[in-house]
């Protein structure tokens, strides 16, 4: 990924550096504390940053917030967008729903996303910021499912938009419960994780005759 | 329900009524502020008690959040009892889930639930006590999935403990997101809750032939 960035100056590069290491130190504080009970100082503290200096890059915890909800959201199309052209198209969404269970659990993504839900429940303008973000995600998906009707792989009768909401509620919902169970029956629940997603995808049994 | 507990003296049912009443200003303080950054206090005066009042009946926010936890859990057996029973035992189960999801919706249960999970991502004691009392109505839907199976309504090649698991996650993520997207696109979201459990339940097509 770092070839592909593009060429930046000393100085560019710096402000790069410090909001990546401002939204890490944000990162750490809400996982521990909650995005409510945390302050910018103690931001600033595990930064290692005076307030006025993470003031110049963000200057409030909702920035903080939008910002880490956007580092996220930026990577998900290039995760997605092979979808679009994979030949098994229930396959590769299968193995991205894996990639990404697996992936939160690895870089212990689970206490910030459960942290950002109940942030965004009780806070319309938090709620406002990962609807938008999940927006573009949802409209990629919602394209994998038709291409996979179009195919011939997914129940041409399914409701693509509800499908994608379905699937994304189910991945948030085994993100929690990995997250709060432990790995250990981490294997388990991806192999019941497949099934689902192929039986619900699939055209009912008889459906057609 | 009321005609089926047990006669009590005036002084354990003001007992009872005070514990009500701090546990529901309890639920209000964590769903609005966080539980980790309610304090006793606030509880209190949610409550219009004082804190020496407040004391003699929960000693810790922790030993709220498990009275919280248990008198949630404590309805529970009562709701799913049945589906042991039921003749149509998939039916039986699809139409727990719309109740418990519907259900939460419409008492405002979302907040508490999604603050709940964040809580125990950061706090073992939180953890367990959850883990423990979901673990009763896992057992008990275990039992409702091996009758599926016996009964010849649920696939026999299921694993029905990680089956359960799966539900569950199902159930958890839609309640998460029905609550922070709003009550406008839940029909939807429930027409392909159903489809998922079937299919999801179904022997496989042409898995035995």
């Amino acid at each position: 990924m770092n070839d592909m960035s593009p060429v930046i100056g000393p100085r560019a590069r710096r402000q790069q550096d410090q909001r990546r290491r401002i939204l890490d130190a944000a990162v750490t504080c809400f996982a521990q504390g909650g995005f409510h009970a945390t302050g910018m100082q103690a931001i600033c503290a595990e930064a290692g940053m005076s307030p006025g200096a993470l003031y110049r890059y963000f200057p409030s915890k909702e920035a903080i917030i939008e910002a880490i909800v956007e580092r996220d959201r930026a990577e998900a199309p290039a995760m997605l967008a092979p979808l679009l052209e994979a030949d098994d198209v229930v396959g590769a969404l299968v193995q991205a729903g894996r990639d990404f269970l697996t992936g939160n659990l690895q870089t212990g993504g689970m206490p910030i996303f459960i942290e950002l839900c109940a942030e965004a429940a009780r806070n319309p303008q938090v709620n406002a910021i990962t609807q938008r973000c999940e927006g573009e995600i949802h409209d990629l998906l919602v394209r994998v499912i038709q291409r996979g009707q179009t195919l011939g792989q997914v129940d041409p009768a399914l409701d693509a938009a509800a499908a994608v909401r379905l699937l994304s509620s189910l991945a948030d919902g085994l993100l929690l419960r990995m997250g709060l169970e432990g790995i250990a029956g981490v294997d388990d629940l991806l192999v019941m994780f497949e099934r689902a997603v192929r039986s619900f995808l699939a055209a009912p049994a008889g459906a057609l005759r």
